[in-house]
């Protein structure tokens, strides 16, 4: 199995003198997840995707990948999911007998990965389409206190963070603000793809009652992915771009930004914020 | 024109306070990059690519890209680069008579936009391959303190990072240090794509004589991207990714990550760097 860090011999520079040292890296690989499904002409596993990431939890991303995307839409739709024995970067999942994606339809939405996007507003409308969980009525209350313990939290669980300062993290809170799960990688999308293939997998879906903490800036893609698992309360330590925070209020998700310790902005949802 | 911030009312949470506020955000909108040729059949634009990016300087954005993706080779190529007036989320590329991409063989490389990326070792070949400016002989030395000096000068171009805290910057300088270019955009592939594809533009590819210094971390896609346009020498702020580092170790790039004032790490090509 490759690991998750990787050490490597570096010259540091500090105080004007170069010194031999280790560094540890956050490992970056490619993972290819490929498609299998009974009525497919060809039988053969289809590459669906090729994404930059850090290796583990593959499983958890490729399931999260293929729903985030709008390909699969529930776990019993899911036969198989493995990673091959002799080529670790890939990892394939079959689907039951009687399930044929929409591909072409899916197609479309292989645009939202990461940097590349669908179009604006239509891309708002098409989401709502796809999205299973558009349920917009809740009675979640919480007390902005419970916001001020989230990064505290992240921080002792983020791991791999402290020692390569190169991943981002995705997690998961209650509506108490207890902690659940969470997972990193190089790319914010396939930590977030991570954490809801995993709520995918164990038939947690919709993740409506937890809380979603991000690590860093909050993008449209990434408010995409949580529409579509039925998070509605989205919280991030970096800035939100405008799109994130016009999905989310067309959405009527509750967008946090720039949380730091007891400070932090609403950009949408402050109905569900009591002081 | 679309404007690159964007100003919306806000709640501020500060000392258990709920305030109403104004926040600017960095914005966020597809671009859909079309490109058109004389030897396609249908003569009719080709839609190649649609990213997430922050509006402006989108023909730089569609050049860059074209030519990081190793479907145009130089600025001969392009006839025109039209943004379209009724939809100004797309970008039309027109190349010269002559001229015909090879979006077969591109196709490959789509992948390696951001998240997605192509294979591990193989990929790093194909960057070889494709790249045109792969000569690593060089007699480039620099001392340190020229890179201790970088950042301050990132920060005081960085102007809408410090309103939006939402942007990715890539700089260029040149080997005395000196600041010359900037780009900003919310996809720091974007912000290095429009980067180089100004050089295009200007026929000053390739940028074998400047530094690039990135506002965040060193991915595998930013390494590729800085290999094409013939760059040596890297500077990031943050954290490398183990790839990237793969990357420029064999491509014989200078790669420096954690740049903070007076200190940095190297993780290849320390014979540039003397202190």
């Amino acid at each position: 199995m490759t690991s998750i860090t990787n050490t490597v011999l570096i010259k540091r520079v500090i105080n004007n003198q170069l010194l031999d040292s280790k560094d540890e890296l956050a490992v970056e690989e490619p993972l290819e997840i490929q498609l299998l499904y009974a009525n497919d002409n060809n039988r053969q596993a289809k590459s669906i995707s090729v994404t930059m990431r850090t290796p583990g939890n593959d499983e958890e991303l490729a399931a999260g990948f293929l729903f985030t995307e709008g390909i699969i839409d529930n776990h019993n739709q899911v036969k198989s999911i493995d990673v091959s024995s002799l080529k670790e970067n890939i990892v394939v999942v079959s689907l039951e007998e009687q399930v044929t994606p929409d591909l072409q339809k899916a197609a479309r939405n292989f645009y939202t990965t990461s940097s590349c996007g669908v179009c604006g507003k239509a891309s708002i409308d098409a989401i709502r389409t796809v999205s299973i969980y558009n349920d917009k009525e809740d009675d979640i209350c919480l007390k902005a206190a419970i916001f001020y313990r989230l990064q505290d939290q992240l921080k002792k669980q983020q791991l791999i963070f402290q020692s390569t300062g190169g991943l981002h993290a995705a997690a998961l809170f209650n509506l108490e603000g207890a902690f659940l799960r969470l997972r990193e990688d190089v790319g914010r999308h396939n930590a977030l793809d991570k954490l809801i293939g995993n709520a995918l997998v164990n038939n947690e879906l919709p993740l409506n009652r937890s809380i979603l903490l991000l690590s860093g800036r909050a993008s449209f893609e990434l408010l995409q992915k949580a529409t579509m698992a039925g998070i509605r309360i989205v919280v991030a330590v970096g800035a939100p771009s405008s799109l994130a925070v016009q999905l989310a209020r067309e959405g009527g998700i509750t967008l946090i930004g720039f949380l730091k310790n007891e400070r932090f902005n609403i950009y949408s949802g402050t109905q569900r914020v009591i002081m």
